[in-house]
């Protein structure tokens, strides 16, 4: 606790990667690219997927497991799915080790090899649409809303914590339908359950729109995305819903009987978020002290610290303290008592600071001849001296209004960093000196995407869903636009 | 539906395959000992992770997640343990692929070759003591009470789904503790709570013991274990919790500062329960027509079928069933209302047996008159006529009645199964007609175990912690013996 943070505004990338650390989130492993999700990241990770996993449930969503490995040959069926991911894939070749001649050690075993090498999974479409080949037979086996929490793989060569790690975790959701609009619908359906989760859970407010085809998925027909922004003017795509069409089910040769006797081919979506929410959610709201959590995440909504010279006093405080502990927790609220005698008030308070804790209630030996508590807030470092009979309504009020605060925070900072642009001079200087979401023409193009990637790093995040179309031209080449769409430099 | 189940005394193990797949469960997938797990079996693993984790986190473990990969040579750092895992790893070797000359496929890139083998983790000790030795500098940081919920795989040459697969799912803990005694206490306690699951949970009655020197886990110093009996006769390994002394500390160096200000090597427990816990649920209670499943862990602890000639009747008892669903909800039961009208009720009925869904309900136009309701038990195949008025308070007792009723059942078979020999001859004959565990004396040494394992196919189970301690002679030697243990063939 004793050394501070990197500022954000020193260094905005040594800040995050500092936090992580420090806050006890995740820390690199000793395997190149792979991390370790300390148990406080953990925690949070957990609440994200309980949130999650309850309104995909809600909407009949079933949760199952599929193989880690895909058998090299079921990657090469849809072509462009197969161009996205081969570059980035850890292969099995051999199910065995042995001791090695020397006796110093273990060396993989040539006669081990693999027929057939495997892949580990980096998304699961392949080896889930061979099995759906096997499920799906008539339009009464449809629709199927199949979700999976996993670990997937995919070989990145710049890895940071959480927002780009060879291993993360995710869920993968993948249905069937019997019809290209019930599939658009789930694709949809599934796009507002993520932007939700991000407004409502993690305090995040989030533009909901298309991928161009440069960005989309491979192998998808649309891909429909959220995007976030960050602190430093960068945007972060936080999840991402395709509709896949026919594709998968073409290239697994998984028909259906319709109510009409036909055997046609089954739509699909896949859909997922991972751990680099959690990136997301540190970057979206912490400052230079620590991480700010927004309560319905926090692990720990509360802290209560004793302020105490003796035993006695010690005492004391705990007994007024077990009963308030007790009033908060009926309420659903999740608060620590900190009464560890090895570490001091300050270095406590400092600790909860960096770790986010919402709310921080300090009671001394003058608190209780006064009948009084301190309460802290960790979002505006805010201090009130609160009466302990109302302490608990207090909390639960509070608690409510420092996650309505921390949204309405990071959407006025979303909200004056879009800016529309109509000269590609504009655009590279909103770019460099304000950074954020750039509204600007677009003529349609790969080609322009490209170049204007090439010219300036940024990309397309999305073509939004809302807001006005207004006609144009292109902010580069200046050739027939039918609408602004949303630019920024991404992580 | 149409097809029965093989009869378990036909081909005990085909019944078994046969019912894992028609039940729903799981199936094998297009990869090499791997499954599927489908909803139905994962909803059952979902409550079995629910009230593990909960009884984790009550004796004050937290989650965590560590990589899936293995660095080479963090295995050969603790000699047995890589002896006992070396011949069954998954090795990956690349990390891309490229397309092959022949433009027909994507082949293994030989530019993209590791320098160092990654193993798919079988166990991840050695990974996770690695991260601990950053973790731990003084006895403050200890006891450090983590758990995993992650894959693993294990290369098994003949495998079966649930028992014995190439990936499994599992939790594994890792704790570390500043002395020895403590270590041993979290090694027993971990123990009671696995016990305590199955039994009270899965409904499984387990004996608790010690493994030998033969059976123990790659790297510990004991293994405790729970061991069940299924209904073929042979026993089946539950769930294994290891006290690992310093080895692990000794092989990654992992020390801490004593309270007396010494550098002391940290102790250590490992524990694990795994999804062949649900090959033990299902070969505990089935029965020929289907799964027989304890209320505790029923995804459907109650269905509801309809009886109707009319679309009037059907309104009718849907009306009269809305009522009782949301009285069973309250009351925190689980209750399926099947009015699919593509399906009849014999269909439904048989589907529901087969799914082992503890009670089921059938309502029509009669019930309606006489305001009554018949109630099927799926572990007696009883059925009662309940008034409808009576029908939640005789729900929630029947389900009460059943988890009972099922464990007592398992138990008395357990019970009856359990012989004491006192020659080979009969230890023999016993193995062979009658099954199940043996009581018998063995001179402690691993060349009689071996030998014993080698002639018959029984393995020790356990030494068992409970029960009387008597002294007598070693059933294969004659040797002196200072107690008995338990012997079995086992899955």
């Amino acid at each position: 606790m004793s050394k501070k943070l990197t500022k954000r505004e020193v260094d905005y990338s040594k800040w995050y990667n500092e936090l992580v650390v420090r806050a006890d989130l995740a820390e690199n492993s000793g395997v190149r690219g792979c991390m370790v999700i300390k148990p406080y990241g953990y925690a949070i990770w957990e609440k994200m997927q309980a949130e999650l996993d309850k309104k995909f449930k809600e909407t009949g969503h079933e949760n199952a497991y599929f193989p880690l490995f895909i058998p090299k040959s079921y990657f090469s069926k849809e072509a462009s799915h197969v161009d996205g991911f081969a570059k980035e894939c850890a292969v099995v070749t051999h199910y065995r080790l042995k001791n090695s001649e020397d006796g110093k050690g273990v060396v993989v075993d040539p006669d081990a090899k693999l027929e057939e090498e495997l892949i580990v999974r980096p998304t699961s479409e392949t080896i889930i649409w061979d099995t759906y080949r096997k499920w799906i037979e008539s339009y009464r086996d449809l629709p199927l809303l199949i979700n999976q929490w996993a670990n997937v793989v995919r070989w990145e060569m710049r890895t940071r914590l959480f927002l780009r790690t060879a291993e993360f975790l995710w869920q993968e959701g993948h249905t069937a339908h019997a019809t290209e609009q019930e599939a658009i619908n789930e694709a949809e359906l599934i796009l507002e359950i993520y932007a939700d989760f991000a407004e409502k859970y993690m305090a995040m407010p989030v533009i909901k729109g298309l991928k161009t085809e440069n960005e989309r998925f491979a192998g998808a027909i649309e891909t429909y995305c959220i995007e976030g922004l960050m602190q430093d003017g960068k945007a972060l795509q936080a999840g991402t819903s395709h509709f896949l069409g026919q594709n998968f089910a073409k290239a697994f040769d998984v028909k259906f009987t319709s109510k009409e006797g036909k055997q046609e081919f089954v739509w699909a979506t896949s859909w997922g978020v991972s751990t680099r929410l959690m990136g997301a959610l540190i970057m979206t709201h912490s400052d230079d002290l620590g991480l700010v959590l927004p309560p319905n995440l926090a692990p720990i909504q509360v802290v209560i610290v004793p302020i105490y010279r003796n035993d006695e006093q010690l005492d004391t405080i705990s007994e007024k303290v077990q009963n308030i502990v007790k009033e908060l927790r009926k309420r659903g609220v999740s608060v620590k008592f900190d009464n560890r005698s090895t570490h001091k008030p300050g270095w406590k308070f400092a600790e909860y600071e960096l770790k986010g804790v919402p709310l921080r209630i300090a009671i001394g030996p003058r608190d209780l001849e006064e009948g009084t508590l301190e309460v802290a807030r960790r979002d505006t470092l805010s201090k009130e001296t609160v009466s302990q009979e109302n302490v608990v309504d207090y909390v639960e009020k509070t608690l409510a209004e420092i996650q309505e605060s921390i949204y309405k925070k990071a959407l006025d900072y979303r909200e004056s960093h879009i800016t529309k642009v109509d000269t590609f001079e504009e655009f590279k200087e909103v770019l460099n000196t304000k950074g954020g979401f750039i509204l600007a023409h677009w003529d349609g193009t790969s080609e322009t995407e490209d170049k204007i990637k090439e010219l300036t790093k940024a990309t397309i995040r999305c073509i939004p869903l809302e807001g006005e179309i207004e006609e144009g031209k292109c902010v580069l080449t200046g050739n027939k636009s039918a609408r602004r769409v949303l630019f920024a430099k991404a992580y």
